[in-house]
């Protein structure tokens, strides 16, 4: 994939990701890392929870969408974000197979920084079945062609 | 720690986390699974970018703050979140030592669920020099006071 400059994205722009399986294993060891609570740990503790059954942490499923974002949408100088609003409409289940949509939602040079702009972005990490499994929506700090100097920093 | 229930909750309470100490080698372990750009592998190929140096992985920053929460804010049923503004205005370096403080900003009782209610919070993750690396603004679900039966899911 050829690297993408400020110059290179226009609104509307969509970027889509392989999809990736979620294992069982992955979820159970994310939540011993991370966040240990039952319903991230064990199927027979998810049972009588809010969750009605194991479900991933919420931030395994932001990291996971994170390496489908690093893998599908080809920035140079990188995917570097400053944050933005993080929902988790439903749960990701063991099995369920996430890709990632990401939309450029508007495209702004900096005013005082002559080498880079921001874009706004919509990511929309899907399950198998096209539901939602979480929706970001982020600035992303993105280089102008010819614009990045390291000692500009 | 006994468990908190919507009726022990209160605008202003505070929670703090004991101090976490970010690891080189986890950041990368990190990274490798789940942001495998340039400024989160390795210190060299860091040095000429956007972060001047190594950085953890914003969503590594937000799954050790989860693990520091998950500690400090004993809520009946679990800390379970549907999503919230998330912003990171610094980046976590290794060898920061980073702890949590959760502020409790409304306690609203849900109108259709008469077991549970809703607390807005802020949740600020701090590096040892008191600078903020993270602040997370989520709507947490808090079960009420006898009100939870996993048959009313």
């Amino acid at each position: 994939m050829s690297k993408l400059y400020l110059e290179d994205l226009s609104v509307g722009q969509r970027f889509e990701s392989r999809s990736h399986l979620v294992e069982v294993e992955a979820i159970k060891a994310f939540a011993r890392s991370f966040d240990p609570q039952p319903f991230h740990l064990d199927e027979k503790s998810a049972k009588d929870t809010f969750f009605g059954g194991l479900a991933a942490s919420g931030w395994h499923t932001a990291a996971m969408t994170m390496l489908l974002i690093v893998e599908s949408v080809p920035l140079a100088g990188g995917v570097i974000g400053s944050g933005g609003e993080l929902s988790w409409p439903r749960p990701t289940r063991p099995g369920d197979r996430l890709h990632v949509v990401s939309e450029v939602l508007a495209v702004t040079p900096s005013r005082s920084k002559p080498d880079r702009g921001m874009a706004e972005m919509r990511i929309t990490t899907l399950n198998q079945n096209d539901e939602p499994v979480q929706v970001f929506s982020p600035k992303v700090v993105v280089m102008r062609r010819g614009g990045w100097q390291p000692t500009q920093r």
